[in-house]
């Protein structure tokens, strides 16, 4: 079952079910007003979710309408909770080797997360405003979205709790994150609302893609339309999903809605050379692990930060090259300095 | 204006108005059916909720109930937002003491903030599940609920924005803070659901305590009904709310019904002996204030964090000694270790 949010006057928009093609859509009002909704009564909700999905693949639903993925917002606008873990410790240890730190030993057994702002995301064809000298960047990235969690989940349990999955675009403000992080209390500023993709799946309809809790397809990433990266979302991963969420519950119980992220997908590869599309590697889910590739070795980053106008892609297909989420597709529209 | 949110099936509970003396409140569906859609369209609905108070108020409101803080959430029972800054930099400046660091000179012109977890708060009633072993601590705190704010509003328009005050604990479990600070990613196990104060009040019906974006008069704690603090939220705030509302609109809108609290009241005073209460001080709103005063003093803390069973009581009274917000009262119910 594929779900999506278009965007009304309201700021939770119009839920709509999808077909598996992105070709239509049906609001199903009747079910659930919106995402949020239909996730506090998922329970009620998702066998009828599922029976107008059934319908309107089969050509069946009568009041189908072509489905726009620049008319949607992302799947949950405004969110009560979005907690970013940085799972693919591959970009941590990249990071840490260009500044001759080490990787503390603890980093694999307790995942990195941040709490992330969750009340006003951009859509997912919507422009990233920001300044150019706050060195923008994106983080493509799979997250899931939970049910309720009670507090002290197993990772067992927590699995059970993954109603959904999707993209995002983590945006981050570079310049910004060191004087931030050396703050001590984690990313605010440096960390402005990210984009989800129009499109959020159940595990189910991933098929044999999502197994072990986690989504083994590559995550394509073009930047102004040259392919930047497809590393794989599945590979190098070092916690999933279930871990991520049974972290995030550890102290706390979590509410249906939860938006539970991965952090920048990264695969081990080679050197720069080794690492660079062109030469067979699998390139790079954020303009922040090509510099520091780049610093490692030659001295200094050469790849720029986006600039106004710059656009970044971020998608996954399936098998047959179906879109499974629909692209994000962020313009930068840069704010006077 | 005084507005609080009842338990319900649902879980954003039923707004009501309050009257001045907290004894009566008034359920209002026909103008908002909870605080948050009230906020979503607080242009139409403030003033119809004003004049629901106002009947209220003059006894003539005919479905008027009995107000029971024991039945109320949290005026936002899960929000889409909680910031909370560290606006009392005595606060900063002990613990740096405590462990011989200088404060940075940034740090007295940008303010400190952590995104906290908002998809569900305790009610101000209900127990703190955790377990002793966490090192279980309250910070008694001024927060506010603002409108919407746009990115890079300055202080003036961000004063603008503040819609509702409130009192907060913010529960701590200060012995997962170091190893989770010290990941560089900020607060998240260790900052467990916080709880708010029955009532959130607009800044008009706080008359002369509300001045210059801060509210001037003393934050009153008991441990076990033991005073423990009345430090003045009003006095060494080095940031008023504004200044806090626009350093979190720095990089992004914050969405209405965006909550931004003000940090751990903390005033300046004398050291461990100056600052009790018997002595004349004016206490300490969180357990880890008095142990930092004593590891100062005496090279080591005294004052355990709460254990099973123990209460919080957080209140502020008004000149004539009627309670503002309804306490907020937590007892510890401690999981297994």
């Amino acid at each position: 079952m594929r779900l999506a949010t278009r965007k009304t006057a309201s700021p939770d928009g119009e839920l709509v079910v999808v077909d598996a093609r992105l070709a239509t859509c049906l609001p199903v009002p009747e079910i659930a007003p919106t995402l949020q909704a239909a996730l506090d009564d998922w329970q009620r909700c998702a066998p009828l979710l599922r029976d107008a999905a059934k319908q309107l693949q089969a050509g069946q639903a009568r009041h189908a309408q072509p489905f726009d993925p620049a008319a949607c917002h992302s799947p949950l606008p405004r969110a009560y909770q979005w907690a970013d873990g940085s799972a693919y410790l591959n970009h941590v240890e990249l990071v840490r080797k260009a500044r001759n730190a080490e990787v503390p030993a603890t980093f694999y057994t307790d995942p990195l997360m941040y709490q992330g702002g969750s009340d006003s995301f951009i859509g997912p064809r919507d422009p990233i405003i920001a300044k150019e000298s706050w060195g923008i960047d994106f983080e493509a990235e799979v997250a899931v979205i939970t049910g309720e969690v009670p507090l002290g989940a197993t990772p067992a349990q927590a699995a059970q709790a993954i109603r959904l999955v999707l993209l995002v675009n983590d945006v981050s403000l570079r310049h910004l994150i060191p004087a931030e992080l050396a703050k001590g209390f984690g990313f605010f500023q440096s960390k402005p609302a990210s984009a989800f993709s129009p499109v959020a799946i159940t595990p189910d309809a991933l098929g044999a893609a999502w197994r072990d809790n986690k989504l083994h397809l590559p995550l394509r990433v073009w930047v102004n339309d040259r392919l930047f990266g497809l590393p794989n979302a599945g590979v190098d991963m070092t916690f999933d999903f279930a871990q991520l969420i049974a972290h995030a519950a550890k102290t706390r119980r979590l509410a249906a809605g939860s938006i539970i992220g991965a952090g920048t997908v990264s695969n081990k590869q080679g050197g720069l050379w080794g690492s660079k599309i062109e030469h067979g590697g699998v390139g790079y889910a954020c303009i922040a692990e090509a510099r520091t590739y780049e610093t490692l070795e030659h001295g200094a980053p050469s790849t720029p930060f986006l600039r106004d106008g710059d656009r970044v892609r971020i998608d996954m297909q399936d098998a047959s090259g179906q879109s499974l989420f629909g692209a994000i597709d962020n313009r930068v529209q840069a704010l006077p300095e």
